[in-house]
């Protein structure tokens, strides 16, 4: 993992530089909606696996730009998500529509997505736009479809894919196709690409679903049982869901469905999930994912980079934050 | 304005069937929004612009997909700006997010700013695609001085005039810039079909700000007086206010930044605007930006598109509705 390491400690300033010369440029309302969400401590996967990617295929020209669209597209989708979830916390700060209002924060997220477009048409390359426009779409559906979920819960693992696959994994699928084709790559490889990216954003929210029930929230940022007590129905419950009778489980999801799941009913089902090692059993799901997503990466010529790629599909299952 | 009337009668039905065959394709929750705000019965302006211009190039081919793609920009951002203003009327129908709800409204709007961008990425035309970008963008930004207007009005021509360049005049801009550039425009030509957007969406701005002075709800789907009641300090007050002693004036801005203008204030504030024909002096000043349009026009080689083009000009200051 050394040189994952070495790769990230040397791209990430790089990606919070740009983004701090970008958003300084931006209308003064929506500047700092915009510096809020995007400065604060992220993860940088997407842009990180954009250029990743790119200098996979042999770019040497400068992938931050696009590298750097896709981090602001992401947060585009956050600001508007926060404001639909009415998520007070994110990235361990207060939401940005919770410090700014509403207004603000819809139109910051609008003038992110503009961004990030003309960022992305900087390169001359079509297909480049094209990929963004699929990843935000692909991003905005699956939230619609966890909308759906969250009035409709079941423990149904066939919508619960399709959401993680839309809410993330599309998005992350999106920067690896972006930087293949940055790359010149042929649709084939490309595809390969994409498919790595996608696996991997499977796994990677499939962690994240895991954390929510074994992790605390000054780690993550989120309160822990979170997504429980917002009554999303996530791959561990669904594990705990499919183990509990019949009576029991439509009880629990008739809490969920009204939004009515309280401390002591949280804290009973974190108790379950935890006992019966039910995250545990959902990173073993991602591990799936991950090794779906390596061989993916197998189909493209090795080289530095397609290591470090192999290492951060690595890191993604054992990282606990 | 024979041409003009022809044109627009056969175009705007195939812009209608092809928003309504691209809308049938989109996610449920969404797809309903969309429709709502996309298939009422609009002007379609900005489409059809795009297509003329286009052909006044000398394009051969299919416009109608960007020239929907800018349809379908401008109804990304009346599904936000709705939410934000409060507004509770769009094209005579009830707004969409009074209907749907906001999180449904937030995400269709996130769809059709993407369903937008796709279909320009679709002609291979990387300028396209940054136009498309820029022009949300300065849409957004009109919004946001536009908000911030309203909680510190004054009689400012100059800000008025930024905001209604954003809000509205940006995206005309922006139709007329793609449909050049789809003729293959050389960028000086290009400026000029831009400058001909832009000034004739200044226009078109001016004149609807006058209505809201002159009319009744049941033709502009507005309620007569109704920017003056949501605190929107426009041209004909604007006249109004610079008329007014200082005293007089400070004490409606007062009510306009409190939101306090109750029906009485707005009966004496509409009787006085119509008895000093300032809504008339607003149009005056529409028709010089007009004479700017056609100028810019002038710079284009004639033909039978610049011909509907200088007729749609003329349109705008007649409009009555």
């Amino acid at each position: 993992m050394k040189d994952l390491r070495s790769y990230f400690n040397h791209e990430v300033p790089r990606v919070g530089e740009f983004l701090e010369r970008e958003t300084a440029g931006l209308d003064g309302l929506v500047r700092e909606v915009a510096r809020h969400v995007l400065l604060a401590p992220g993860k940088r996967i997407r842009p990180i696996l954009t250029i990743l990617m790119a200098r996979a295929f042999g770019y040497e020209g400068d992938a931050l730009p696009l590298a750097c669209a896709l981090e602001i597209l992401h947060s585009a989708t956050l600001l508007h998500d926060d404001i639909l979830d009415g998520a007070n916390l994110r990235r361990g700060l207060p939401a940005a529509h919770t410090v700014f209002g509403n207004t603000e924060t819809i139109l910051a997220g609008d003038v992110l997505l503009a961004l990030a477009n003309r960022l992305g048409a900087g390169y001359d390359i079509p297909r480049i736009n094209y990929l963004l426009a699929e990843g935000i779409m692909a991003t905005a559906e699956g939230e619609i479809r966890e909308i759906a979920f969250l009035s409709d819960p079941a423990a149904d693992r066939k919508t619960y894919l399709e959401i993680i696959v839309g809410k993330t994994a599309k998005l992350i699928e999106t920067a690896c196709r972006c930087g293949a084709v940055l790359g010149g790559a042929s649709r084939d490889r490309e595809d390969a690409a994409g498919e790595f990216g996608l696996n991997l954003g499977i796994a990677f929210q499939l962690v994240d679903d895991a954390l929510d029930y074994a992790e605390a929230s000054s780690d993550t940022g989120k309160p822990e049982g979170g997504d429980l007590r917002e009554g999303k129905v996530t791959l561990p419950l669904i594990y705990l869901l499919e183990a509990m009778d019949r009576a029991e489980a439509g009880a629990l999801l008739s809490r969920l469905r009204a939004k009515s799941v309280g401390p002591d009913d949280a804290r009973e089902v974190l108790r379950r999930v935890r006992e019966a090692g039910l995250a545990e059993r959902t990173r073993d799901k991602a591990a799936e994912y991950v090794a779906r997503a390596r061989q993916a990466l197998s189909r493209l010529s090795g080289c530095r980079e397609t290591d470090i790629l192999a290492q951060a599909a690595e890191f993604v299952l054992t990282r606990r934050r």
